[in-house]
């Protein structure tokens, strides 16, 4: 066989691997927007099979001589080219999941899927004994993978690798530590206090058909098609590509906050766009992903921190706003804009606010990192959480579901998830600092509800690239720097001294 | 390998199979209920993909190894065992198959999801035209597909063979004349005209979700329970078993005639009951199907017609019909009965009554027939349609979407499958008379709204069975005797005599 066979050989595997991704990515949205009560235990085994057929595609053996093949050509001479990029990444996810055995990688799924069904039950309930075996069964099972991949310096590396290859713990610490200590000394400067006197937005109900009528407008506005998209409710927001024409997102709505329900879906529209972006003319081949798990959070950050928390953006939406919401006609803009660039150390981390959200990520990488390196048992997580949260929010949660139950993040088995957060942040920051060196005066453009050159921008630099680059390549090409904190630090200082400073 | 060996893998095969089947059931409801405009384009090329990997693991040539080494060893000994129907129903799928080429078979499926995709367009606008080449090129298709199948004395027996393998076009004609000759002959003796007189019913409008929730009413009534299913809206009604638990129905509704949404969901309600019904501890398994298309169909007909058209019914339903439909309210009992069971041969086959339901069957047996023996061309099939309803319903249709285009089966490749309606009639008369014997005075039951008799007798003695019984077996234990078309023609005769008798 001759390279080219062999990649055309790659290719139409890869193809294939990405309708039985694209199948579980509608049981997964089935899952959470209309399944019945009684449909749930099913799912999870339907899922698990499905899982189970991906996993024994993507380790056949024949891609390992494929590869091979490929490799010793000239097909991958273009570093950036078509073939370099897809080839690249099929060996990194066919050598990372070649080390797991099948039964293993199907056994944490499995356990990932009880035991977030189990956090879907015992959450209300504050229920922590009742998910902790869960989660020991859990823990123990991505411990014995992380040993499997292998690492350098940590077993936290291992897990962290599948969403961000290019990092390693110590490089996240190298970031977050200087970062949240600037952000501690920030929030030690503003009067988080002040916006709080505001009480009018979260005393009136307002009805959940409502809030999605006014969210689906400004989805529409910031250049969502439902022609291609939905919008449903589930009880954490998403979004998902199921294919070219087809990128759906959820959101959750509360009656008496309609901040919840609508930075949640301009967040999903975020990430919604960007998959719409991507080349689809290459759909079912690598280079047609987003180019990592930060990425793709920080296409998200953009237009739910920087554009839709703008002055520029509530300029243009006010008028809209009280016309959906007449409780709120006796706000001003500066108190709508205090409003909803609330700070609150005490919020959820979905619902937090820009200043405190790395604070969170801080604490639960230190945490699943210890977890992971054994540093730390899930026994021990409840107190160490609590501790951790005074450190560095000043708040201590007085119940679990605020603690260690508040994210679906480790019930479903997603360790070295987080950290992608906060790059996403840090990304984001840069991102949007650059559009506005080439595009002018942003804040204008969206008092005028233009959207369009800032979703061309991106699109043009970032979604249409798809895997091409990795996020350090990306980053540099797009910004002409690496990755750089200071500028999301220079940033929130910036913006919440002027808000609340004291 | 041993017997019990092959066997284990080959169920274990099986149940892969059933998972992808599971999820492109889930595709096609998705497809029919929430996609955007714009994902319908993948969704094609997404079940193509599927139904390609199903059909690769489906013709595996070591399947015919595991059978061979199954069928030789004594774990078939009991003929109605669970083993035996399982190797009995994966060797028929098994030697099908092998003998159409793979890519044959997955163009067919491509060519029928085109097919009615053009159909979906083109039936609003009457475009046959437009139709017409998508048609022509899947009929030469599924010729071909039968010629590959081989028969003994038709080409039309091949495609049969794919629902109903123990009939052949001469059963199925042997069985249609004289039925449709004998209500051709009752439909000459009832004055149809009668319930025309009641206009009330369909001049006012009734608002869709008001008819939703009392078509739901109904579905539970009748047992059909939300907590693991789900009822929808989509252009034509239908039933789909996406695993245990989870069992999902549809159906349409017109503002001016609350019969179509009701009775649509009845009808699905027949065919939600028999897969809850199964014996799903061998989910996955060919044991746990049904036994056939018109034993499916004999369990949505005993309930739309049987049940939901019966005097007892309405004696129950009556005052909460009046309640939610006051417009209705100056209709007596009787008014009632005669106008669901309103006799209509003009009407499309969907919304038919029972008497003219089989003489829209036998129109289409006839002109599918011709078609795939070569005695009929694509180009024929309007004129042809005319000619035929008019001989069997006196009516001639004078667009397309009341002839040719009526139907989605032909544009989705479904060639073979109309008798399956017809045997699901004839079995359901004969299972419900049964029913009746064994449990006294049904219509009685059902006017105390008391219909968890008749239901948990169709679990017993057929839904339990799965695919145990082919359906010439079936019909005989639960009955006693072999197919017998006298019973429904005398249940029409007795029952609309009675109601619009010259």
């Amino acid at each position: 066989m001759n390279a080219l066979q062999a990649y055309k050989d790659l290719m139409s595997r890869s193809r294939e691997i990405a309708h039985l991704d694209s199948a579980m990515e509608l049981a997964y949205w089935d899952q959470r927007t209309n399944i019945p009560a009684r449909g749930h235990a099913h799912r999870v085994r339907h899922l698990a099979a499905m899982a189970k057929m991906r996993y024994r595609r993507l380790t056949d053996p024949r891609i390992g001589d494929l590869l091979s093949t490929v490799e010793d050509s000239s097909l991958i001479d273009d570093r950036f080219g078509v073939v370099s990029v897809n080839v690249r990444e099929v060996r990194r996810v066919y050598d990372r999941l070649k080390r797991v055995p099948a039964k293993l990688a199907t056994d944490i799924v499995r356990a990932g899927a009880e035991a977030e069904a189990a956090w879907e039950k015992a959450c209300p309930k504050n229920d922590w004994p009742r998910l902790r075996p869960f989660m020991e069964r859990l823990a123990a099972m991505k411990r014995e993978e992380a040993e499997l991949l292998g690492y350098e310096n940590e077993p936290y590396d291992a897990l962290l690798g599948e969403y961000e290859p290019e990092e390693t713990a110590r490089s996240i610490e190298a970031l977050l530590g200087p970062l949240s200590a600037a952000l501690v000394r920030l929030l030690e400067r503003i009067d988080y206090g002040r916006s709080n006197r505001m009480t009018a937005p979260t005393t009136t109900r307002v009805s959940v058909p409502d809030q999605e009528h006014f969210a689906t407008e400004v989805a529409r506005k910031l250049g969502y098609r439902l022609e291609s998209g939905r919008i449903d409710i589930s009880s954490h927001p998403f979004a998902t590509g199921l294919g070219p024409g087809d990128v759906r997102i959820t959101s959750r709505y509360n009656e008496t906050d309609l901040r919840e329900g609508l930075f949640g879906v301009v967040h999903e529209v975020g990430h919604a766009l960007y998959v719409q972006g991507l080349p689809t003319e290459h759909w079912g081949e690598p280079i047609c992903h987003v180019a990592s798990l930060s990425i793709d959070e920080s296409q998200s950050l953009i237009w739910e921190f920087f554009v839709a928390r703008s002055n520029g953006f509530w300029n243009h939406l006010l008028p809209d706003l009280m016309a959906a919401f007449p409780h709120l006609k006796a706000l001003s803009h500066e108190d709508v804009v205090r409003w909803i660039n609330q700070v609150n150390p005490a919020s959820l981390r979905v619902n937090a606010d820009e200043v405190t959200y790395n604070l969170h990520i801080v604490l639960r990488f230190e945490l699943e990192r210890d977890l992971i390196n054994r540093v730390l048992e899930v026994k021990d997580l409840p107190a160490a959480w609590i501790e951790k949260s005074h450190k560095y929010l000043g708040h201590r949660p007085t119940d679990h579901r605020g603690g260690v139950m508040q994210d679906v993040h480790w019930p479903s088995g997603l360790f070295g998830y987080f950290p992608g957060y906060t790059l996403g942040h840090v990304y984001a920051a840069q991102f949007f600092h650059r559009a506005k060196e080439e595009l002018g005066d942003l804040d204008e453009q969206f008092s005028r509800g233009e959207f369009s050159h800032l979703r061309g921008w991106l699109r043009h630099r970032i979604h249409s690239a798809g895997a091409t680059f990795r996020p350090h390549d990306l980053i540099r090409r797009v910004t002409g720097e690496g990755i750089n904190p200071l500028i999301l630090v220079e940033y929130l200082e910036t913006k919440y001294e002027g808000l609340y400073g004291v």
